[in-house]
């Protein structure tokens, strides 16, 4: 299953993991979408360049692969990353549905250079009122009304 | 906890998810980031409008409040959000890092309108080479390399 077709996208995806970090834009990773034998969508890391929490690789990537097929899904595509998704990215990653994912470092490997995203799986697992982020319910007639407006919707998209 | 000033907040939250829902944007999903008494970012789901599977209403408050601040963190900052946050937005607010999120409608109320995310809460539980969306990996000397180069920068922000 992994071949030189695989070790080619791995390392454009690490060559990008390079390029990020050395010019500043945020740590060291790197991704590439890719559909069939061409790359769709390339990524690297841009938290501090862009101030955007949100700007992994991964996330990127995503975004332009998915702007480049005028899809929000990536069927069909394989997703080659230098490090394990973070829970971020890999909910990102659900949401684009490729049909697979390659990973280079673990998530032990991002812990060691002090990018703890293993702390956040094991927030996930904390009920919401004891994370140390506090998810607080506040139920609300008017926000189930809007879902029920969404379920009875004739003309909506599904997705 | 939970007294005139959160509803308020929430109901503008609420409010943004009819907005989206109506305009034809994305699934029926809003939310804000304040900061004090002040809203800094606004969002609602853009899926379909911008074919971003990322466009989620979190994700877009987030984005937004940041660029505001010029600041890849919102402390001290709050979320409110009209439906409980999926495993992608629930991660981008860990490295947000805000102080609390409310929300109103639960993952079980999204599921019922066919919007089911804890279809992905299950998955991050399964080993990854036997996910539906397979995580493979691909243990690679020069990944490792540049995480080690990382470590070692001199002139590098901590984040």
């Amino acid at each position: 299953m992994i071949g030189a077709r695989e070790k080619r996208f791995m390392q454009h995806a690490i060559a990008l993991s390079r390029k990020g970090m050395e010019s500043g834009d945020g740590g060291p990773f790197g991704a590439v979408v890719v559909k069939g034998d061409e790359i769709i969508g390339e990524g690297w890391n841009q938290v501090l360049a862009t101030t955007d929490p949100t700007a992994h690789a991964e996330v990127v990537a995503i975004r332009q692969a998915c702007e480049r097929l005028g899809a929000f899904q990536l069927t069909g595509c394989e997703i080659y990353t230098s490090c394990e998704p973070c829970p971020m990215c890999l909910g990102a990653i659900y949401w684009a549905r490729p049909q697979r994912v390659y990973y280079a470092n673990t998530k032990e490997d991002a812990a060691a250079i002090d990018f703890d995203d293993s702390f956040i799986y094991k927030e996930l697992e904390v009920p919401h009122t004891k994370k140390k982020i506090p998810l607080i319910p506040m139920p609300d007639q008017e926000a189930l009304a809007v879902f029920r407006e969404w379920k009875e919707k004739g003309d909506k998209t599904l997705y």
